[in-house]
């Protein structure tokens, strides 16, 4: 049986930042494996933490292809993007796109640290009262300053948020606009980005996505990943 | 008179993540201007964040090289690295480097949080208990975690984190060490990290680094950047 030309390594049951991940590779047709929810893919995974797939690699997802290996959820993508045509093909576009992957980035930390914004290695429930306060600021100053930077974007690139056609950065958009109506709906309905939306909405109608959508293959979001519904952090 | 190859715009005052793009250019001896410390340059960089320079830049720093301009420490640096031999030369050196590089962004935007975990809109003095809280998990779990993954990647790799020779992501190390030293000196005199601290001094003893570090463009570390000592924050 022949290689997959990508595997994918990310927790299993979560969609997390390994879904920015997916959606590229979902996209471009990709032939990949999610090692993570193969039999045996959780120690694939521990070992791979451990260093054992590269010592360079800290934290999921990882990606092999080949020789080459790469963690961290930005660089990945802008890699998949710029190998399947799903990236600007200029300089000046691509340096674009990379600097608007890395502020999703940013932001996808910001509502990861809602929910945790002491300490990682503990659970939610010991952490609620600095949460809500982290929550209300992210609600009142955070969300609307990257909404309203993804929405300038639009405004001066038109369709797109880089280059000329759809890239791994409208991907990462799309998946934003979901995560944040799971997790903050009442504050997303609050917030004035008609284009964001009509993008989230081009992007969805993509076929090989529509189709990964409509498939198993796309995890619903839970209260384990970095988009969680807890109504006391989301109030209406 | 000739234009700069590059302009770089950050805060004034501060080294904060414009240091890790000072260093990149410092040692590559690249012809460039600091818009902010420059008259005139706070408005020039209020005018930046507002979208003039570029729609898609969100945050200092930015770097402009003629038409390209781009933003986010990593992004950035890898970019300098890249043209100016401060960066692996192959394809696997290079996506290990940038992920190496955005491994270290991480560690500094947890530094950041220990003294903002709950509004980067607000002051230290207004969320000090939740940074105490935040501040012990970085130094219990979070520090020996990054710093790990450092020496393991150093121990795999030999002097340099990434292919044969110094890069970007040596620099970037040199300054985690730096900042280190100052915000939690005392968590950090507690660190097993030999090889990260032999990194540094090899990186400090670098000829234009060496120039730049005993210039008064180098300013000191303070507490209105990334790394800031507050003692409370790191008990003896």
């Amino acid at each position: 049986m022949p290689s997959p030309t990508y595997e994918l390594y990310y927790w299993p049951g979560i969609q997390g930042r390994g879904e920015f991940v997916r959606l590229v590779l979902e996209d471009a047709g990709a032939d990949y494996v999610d090692i993570g929810r193969q039999p045996g893919g959780d120690k694939r995974i521990m070992a791979a933490l451990k260093g054992e797939l590269a010592p360079f690699v800290f934290a999921p997802p990882f990606l092999r292809c080949g020789d080459l290996i790469l963690a961290q959820t930005a660089n990945i993508t802008r890699f998949l993007g710029e190998r399947h045509d799903l990236a600007p093909a200029d300089e000046a576009g691509r340096l674009a796109a990379a600097t608007i992957a890395l502020t999703i980035a940013d932001l996808v930390d910001e509502v990861h640290d809602t929910h945790h914004p002491i300490s990682v290695a503990d659970v939610y429930e010991h952490q609620r009262d600095a949460a809500a306060q982290r929550s209300r600021t992210f609600r009142d100053k955070r969300l609307p300053r990257f909404l309203g930077y993804l929405e300038r974007t639009l405004a001066a690139n038109g369709d797109w948020l880089a280059g000329t056609a759809a890239s791994y950065v409208d991907l990462a958009a799309f998946q934003i606009v979901e995560g944040l109506r799971y997790a903050f709906r009442h504050a997303f309905a609050k917030q004035q980005c008609p284009k964001l939306v009509a993008l989230r909405d081009r992007v969805a109608a993509r076929p090989r996505l529509a189709a990964y959508l409509a498939s198993d293959r796309r995890l619903p979001f839970n209260e384990h990943g970095i988009f969680r519904r807890y109504p006391e952090l989301d109030p209406e």
